[in-house]
């Protein structure tokens, strides 16, 4: 049976790139989202049709069981998980403290940070068992110093990073590897920043900084820091590495 | 009106401590705890027995409203809070991720990271209202790492850590001190070390590293610290610091 | 006998002020500064005017044997010394890599790193053998994190950090409590930032964001916390702490 | 010309292992260490075995100038230093502070830190010239946080962290990748843990923890992470990043 990427939090960026840059090299990726069918649909046709072999599905992550059950599903009827890509954000925008209201402080929680308790919960069983795996999280500047307007954020992300660090310490040495990858920097990714910013506005910004400039994160080229991260020899591991444009300032220079 | 010092967990270790150098010093102190109505008489009595002026609540801060509520009571009947001090903990022991429920990790959170959101959000408004004010946040080793067997605790207080940095960079320039106090070692508290290790175990190890080896933090000597700290002058004020003992090897040697 | 406290860096900002700071309660303050004889003489002066206890040297610290002479003077014809300062700035402005001798490297060096590596080897005999100590270190924003233009000084105090951990990691059990204190922002100091500045940009700064504003450190509000730092009871020392006017940014939002 | 990949400390270990990694994919290698010239020509005939391309030279970092001729020299004669690993270590084994002296310390930042620093002042103009470089330099857990009798090498450490990242702050925009690469554990390395050990000790450790255990990192592993780093695309550089054996405790767990 392929080994399985799955990833959670699959849209154009950062995660569909993932998928398909694992899938170029054998996976089966599985790419769950929230939202939009059609465009989770678009993802998993562009990877077939390079050759690579996918599957897609709807995911709400805050919703109990959710995770749970995708996992327990693609263990019994895809194949063996053998790198979980923990993709979620939990970014809401600039938020004052009294606009950020109890709701929005706890869904953060339950999207940056549950949601991976929930998600290595599921799957390290697995993996203990086969004596190996990968887990890829997705962070944020956020995970490493709280700012302005950032409660929610920030206090969700800085979870985030400890947990993997506690996850860190009790599987390492059981073969999983989990890696907090700090995405330092704004990405082209049209399904977060794009929508954040709105269409025009991102266009602008991918013509001033993007594109040729290379001052936005690629996500294609995040994904080769993925694979290479997941290919790593147990040796050799990294557990933490930042990853931002090279015309960009690092989060302790600004 | 006397100027108010709130201590969220005030059992008798730090914040019973904390509470009565306060008060000692010409504040009404109000001690909030989750249990033990008798222990909370107690405090309340040695500190007006010492002279100054106290008043002590059962709070639990998971339920919905009730540190609110004691705020917006305080505010209004008892006087201005000056100082609030979040001493609540999330330690429940050593776990491996398979022994850690969902509902230990979300009460984790919810008492650790979530409680001090509620707490910020609740008197936030009055201290900038009067251009002042001062968040005494107690802190843990966990909010610097995590550690195996710590994934709760580790997440709420990794959380904690960040939001509190959240917090000082939208109120310090409108004049509210935050500051996160990392406690890094064994404290001499009977409400909280003292229960974890059981009463024989716990005066074993007063007898071996505590009383007059000084070798666990004496809550008294910490509150001086935290008294320290919320009245230093607005020019030079301290966000983050550590205290351990002088016998202890700091979390980044051990 | 009196018991010293000796500031290497004894200029009318931070060194001159915590030499006050000690000579008010007790302490024979020892002040060392590499030039400006009449300054150090005034310094002198108006603690010994209060009523205090106070001696000046001269003493340029990256000459060899300076400071070991002064420590070895001081402890047979002054006192013990309880408590040593060590205050010594290496900053020299902004300097591309290219603007950056190796000659200016190497002072930046001299004075952060190298300098306190001997004052600690001078004075920490004396310290262990009486059981008891106190090491403060002025340290600065570059000993967190690296940036323009800051090749000599980055590198300079991150050595003089690390240093810090370690010296606190031998002597710290045996009664010595060593501090970095973090001065994360601009110090009201016309010795060192007014003559970085010049006088009328200095003025200008001072109306600006200093004086009534409390935007600059004030340098006797900062010596209030060293006193309290070398006072703390040994069950609970602090290590690491910042230290920034209340309207700055930390050096992690910017 | 065939770019070149320079390496510093060019031993048996990280240094001759990332050599030959950038000679297989068609770098000229130039190998440069202090002593050894057997050992060097091993290493020189090993790559040129292999089809590689390779030059060795011995090279007194503490030297004066003798960093600033080989890059001269290589820039002039053999072709355009593309990526330079920084690879000298500081280690010289536990020292109390009483056992550290004057000279050692002063050698561990002539060597880890001045060195660095000699180092990127010689390349960094060619490489703007050019418009790219990479600079890989290892470090060690010393750079992260000082401890018991590392005095010397946690300060040289330190401070070369600090340097990195200074050096990123002003060349990352300028298209010179830096990279500080923190070895956080011990490496199967003969001619530094090795001698350090001694043959026996070194083969029993080996057994025990390395070989099929990959329990110790092994230099050929890193250089897979080495290489990938200097093959980032630039919209997606990481500047820190550490790497351990699975089995092997982070700095700051223990």
């Amino acid at each position: 049976m392929q080994p399985v990427c799955l990833v959670i939090g699959a849209g154009a960026g950062i995660g569909g790139n993932v998928a398909r840059r694992f899938a170029r090299d054998g996976y089966h990726a599985v790419l769950c989202r929230r939202t939009d069918e059609e465009g989770l649909k678009t993802l998993v046709a562009g990877i077939t049709a390079d050759g690579g072999s996918a599957s897609g599905f709807l995911l709400n992550a805050v919703e109990p069981d959710s995770i749970e059950q995708r996992v327990a599903d693609v263990e019994a009827n895809i194949g063996p998980i053998e790198v979980v890509v923990y993709n979620l954000g939990a970014q809401i925008g600039n938020r004052t403290l009294a606009d950020t209201s109890y709701k929005a402080f706890e869904r953060g929680w339950r999207m940056a940070t549950f949601g991976l308790f929930r998600t290595a919960s599921s799957v390290c069983p697995h993996m203990v068992e086969r004596g190996k795996g990968t887990i890829l999280v997705t962070s944020a500047t956020a995970a490493m110093r709280g700012n302005k307007e950032q409660h929610s954020h920030a206090a969700a992300m800085g979870g985030r990073r400890m947990l993997c660090q506690s996850l860190n310490a009790e599987f390492s040495a059981r073969g999983i590897h989990v890696v907090h990858i700090l995405i330092d920097g704004a990405v082209d990714a049209p399904d977060t920043l794009g929508k954040m910013l709105g269409p025009e506005a991102f266009q602008k910004l991918r013509e001033e900084r993007g594109l040729e400039h290379d001052g936005l994160l690629v996500p294609a080229k995040i994904a080769e820091t993925y694979f290479h991260l997941a290919h790593q020899h147990r040796s050799a591991w990294t557990h933490e590495l930042d990853l931002r444009a090279f015309s960009d300032l690092p989060w302790w220079n600004h």
